[in-house]
């Protein structure tokens, strides 16, 4: 591979310390919410989109969307979620092929027990360790990401 | 939940900016290789790995400590990938419990080709959007964020 293909070294560096990085955050939150509260990370994004929506339920395809999972993916893992009653499946009335996922009482109890230990651990590992500099930059530096994957979405 | 289980108004928004950008950012990467070369960016990532290791090739717990992937995973991801030959195992003399996975010369043609492609969409998604003020501060935010990784690793 030779450099015109690759990246700078400047932008080698940033790329691999970022990749390094998120893939660790990620696998520390899934730690703590695996230890303290048998949840895993996936569990948790999901009861989260749910407790946050209308009636605490959303449609099929709308929650992968929200999650940018594949909606194959979604099926099984709500269907692993449901047999631990964390959620359950509501056919749609109107869409014989629509279907709803809804939060449970259990997974609403179960997601508002492991909100703050999560919290905490998210500021422990980023916010704690980022100046107010650092955490303007950051997210100016995110929200530019997140314009060219409109953009480069909206190219499809 | 409460604001003082929760994170403030500057950190939650960074914190799902940053969790939106990094899922789609993979997504689009993983995309474009499925597409252009049929690699997944986990198949992209054995690759790259390896190639960069002496005489290409790495112990599986070497290899599974540089991606941060669990054994488990790995040995079934490495098991897909030797049969479409883009790697294979070899028996460590020394330990019979330890293993090698090599880089073929399949894997490493597929990876040269793919590389310059993928190098492309990182810097039209990531780098090109970035000034250098941007890079620079991503660049010390995420040492930042490596560096609390590494304190919070050691501390378990």
């Amino acid at each position: 591979m030779t450099d015109e293909h690759w990246l700078n070294e400047a932008q080698q560096s940033v790329w691999r310390d970022w990749l390094n990085a998120q893939a660790r955050l990620l696998a520390a939150l899934n730690r703590q919410l695996q230890t303290d509260h048998d949840l895993s990370l996936p569990d948790f994004e999901v009861l989260v989109h749910l407790s946050e929506a209308l009636d605490e339920k959303l449609r099929l395809s709308a929650l992968a969307e929200a999650l940018r999972w594949e909606q194959s993916r979604l099926s099984h893992h709500l269907t692993r979620m449901a047999k631990r009653n964390l959620v359950r499946r509501e056919p749609c009335p109107e869409d014989a092929r629509g279907s709803f996922a809804c939060l449970t009482p259990t997974g609403r109890a179960r997601l508002e027990a492991a909100a703050p230990g999560h919290a905490a651990t998210v500021r422990a590992l980023l916010f704690d360790a980022l100046s107010d500099t650092d955490l303007e930059a950051l997210g100016h530096a995110t929200r530019t990401l997140l314009t060219a994957l409109n953009r480069a979405e909206a190219a499809l």
